[in-house]
């Protein structure tokens, strides 16, 4: 049973729907879900057949290894509708083998690539309504796997479940975003779970973005946990720094997620001509350039937030402001992406896939 | 509603009780459930009164976000029977203390200190037969949290549950211990989650662990994320390493687990007369000291292992064997641990209580 096609997977329909009491134009971010979700459980040493069902409650024991262990992993997608009603995914493999790069390091059985992708198609067939067509909006996918398997014992579960729920979705980030270089707290190890999509590195990051919230910045710009030298990522985006006209941005490593939208913002800045380095970026290096002026731009690339300008940052009891530029870097990249997800510009890269 | 006496606490009993189908003879190490668990929501901005009800299934929206940030944390304790069937506890204000502080880093609600421990008083009295009398056997405690507040926004959920759920244990280990000196992975970062116990801290630890096991290894001992030079522990304990007549371990940080039982391993060599060194442990000294006959023994400790004497140790492709002792450290240690434990000796440092 390792390959499936999306007609072969049963359908169970609501008699409920919520589409009709959804406001699709105050959307928040990922607060209202759509009527069915995909469903596939891992037991007795295989993945079983996926089925799709109505959007609700699921049952565990106190002692499902999630409770105790933390062995879940997530991803981000979205998917666009155009002008003429037709479905796109955007580069929706990367996910795919993203999610079994985090399963093999959180010791969570791979999933069969046709599960995902022939079960996301089938979802997003009976759930096409769900998908907003406002700009800016769009439908969050979250494909996400987590240990239902018992036991009090530190050691992977024996069983586990698969879902994709989906959230019609407005913009991630409110207003502008102002960042704190974090200097004390750290995201993740060297030899870490840090480049996997894993639960565990989310919460351990809320506390210190709290006490940076506390401050009036909305994200933390991590740092490597030895040195706090190099910067490494923001947690929910890879970050992009401009300084002069190059745009620079840290080397994945196992401690940096390999990000679907950092890939193609690279991919993009080189096709527009745009010089790029990717490399170990010192965070003195960035505070010299905004003190002379060579800062030009930084932003955070990620599924959910696409593209975020950050509007400056903070970095040990100083503050700097970023320059509003006429035509930034992270403006003409963004728009270059976003018509590609949906379908208002040629895809050159190959990256669209209607569903 | 800060404050509360276990006598307040509602009690909703199980016409089902499992009591006579359990096995008390053969306990694997949570495996087996008792009948009741206290549960405890926080909603509405605060900690609900706490209610004991029947073990059983949680229901939850697939979008809670245990399933997707991670933020869950545990302890981990014991209540033990003595001759007479008097309860005890081993100094369980220690695991109430370390509950708010994991509470704390992963940005979860700290829980008033009544409702942990009137709590588990309540809940011990209704399940005291669930308590084996077997010599080695204890009542494992799991107090757990988990967020059960709903979101695809990775930031703190807005609703938690605090459980206590029992399970009757056997041996944590069955037979020898042999672990492998990791010098590529990594358990916890500098300025991260390590000292807490955080679900994620054990999911990071599965696939090295699965690795290791293949080699012929049941644990791994853990090195410092930069260096990889000083040993930290073993992910379900603390480490002590004895060369010549020194007990060493490494001390606590913001990596490391302040371990209950290494707390008490420490104290009670002190009060033996042990010579003991809290301090960095060189993984070269470890070594050498094999080589040149000084590494007397090496042990874990911790709540479900207690006191786990290591054979042997593994480290870059070569195999350490250690000494079969007489007298060893290991043994008399965990002696008078589990004769405090389990009222069989005097209680000179107010360790025991009894419920």
């Amino acid at each position: 049973m390792n390959s499936i096609n999306k007609n072969d997977i049963k359908v169970f329909r609501t008699e409920n729907s919520k589409l009709d009491q959804t406001d699709f134009e105050n959307l928040a971010f990922g607060q209202v879900f759509s009527d069915h979700m995909l469903t596939c459980d891992f037991k007795d040493g295989i993945w079983q057949k996926p089925i799709i069902e109505p959007y609700g409650p699921i049952s565990l024991m106190p002692s499902a290894k999630i409770f105790h262990y933390g062995q879940s992993i997530f991803e981000g997608m979205k998917a666009y509708k155009d002008k003429d009603g037709k479905v796109f995914l955007f580069r929706p493999m990367e996910n795919v083998k993203r999610l079994n790069k985090s399963a093999k390091r959180l010791a969570i059985p791979e999933l069969p690539e046709d599960f995902f992708m022939e079960g996301l198609k089938a979802l997003l067939e009976v759930e096409k309504d769900w998908i907003p067509e406002k700009e800016g909006s769009s439908l969050y996918i979250r494909p996400f796997v987590f240990a239902t398997g018992e036991g009090f014992h530190a050691s992977p579960a024996n069983q586990y479940k698969f879902i994709i729920a989906l959230a019609p979705s407005g913009a991630y980030f409110a207003g502008k975003v102002k960042v704190l270089i974090e200097e004390k707290y750290s995201r993740s190890a060297n030899g870490g779970v840090g480049y996997a999509k894993a639960g565990g590195n989310y919460a351990g990051q809320f506390y210190p973005t709290q006490l940076a919230k506390d401050k009036g910045y909305q994200q933390v710009i991590w740092t490597d946990d030895t040195s706090h030298e190099y910067i490494e990522e923001a947690g929910a985006m890879n970050v992009f720094v401009r300084i002069k006209d190059t745009l620079l941005t840290s080397p994945t490593s196992d401690r940096i997620l390999d990000g679907v939208t950092r890939k193609s913002v690279l991919k993009i800045a080189e096709d527009e001509g745009i010089k790029t380095e990717v490399r170990k970026v010192k965070v003195s290096e960035i505070v010299e350039a905004a003190k002379n002026g060579d800062l030009k731009e930084m932003f955070g690339a990620g599924t959910a937030a696409v593209i975020s300008p950050i509007s400056g940052f903070g970095f040990r009891d100083e503050d700097f402001e970023l320059p509003e530029l006429e035509n930034s870097y992270a403006m003409r990249i963004k728009k270059r992406i976003v018509d590609i997800q949906t379908n208002k510009a040629e895809d050159p890269f190959g990256w669209r896939v209607q569903v």
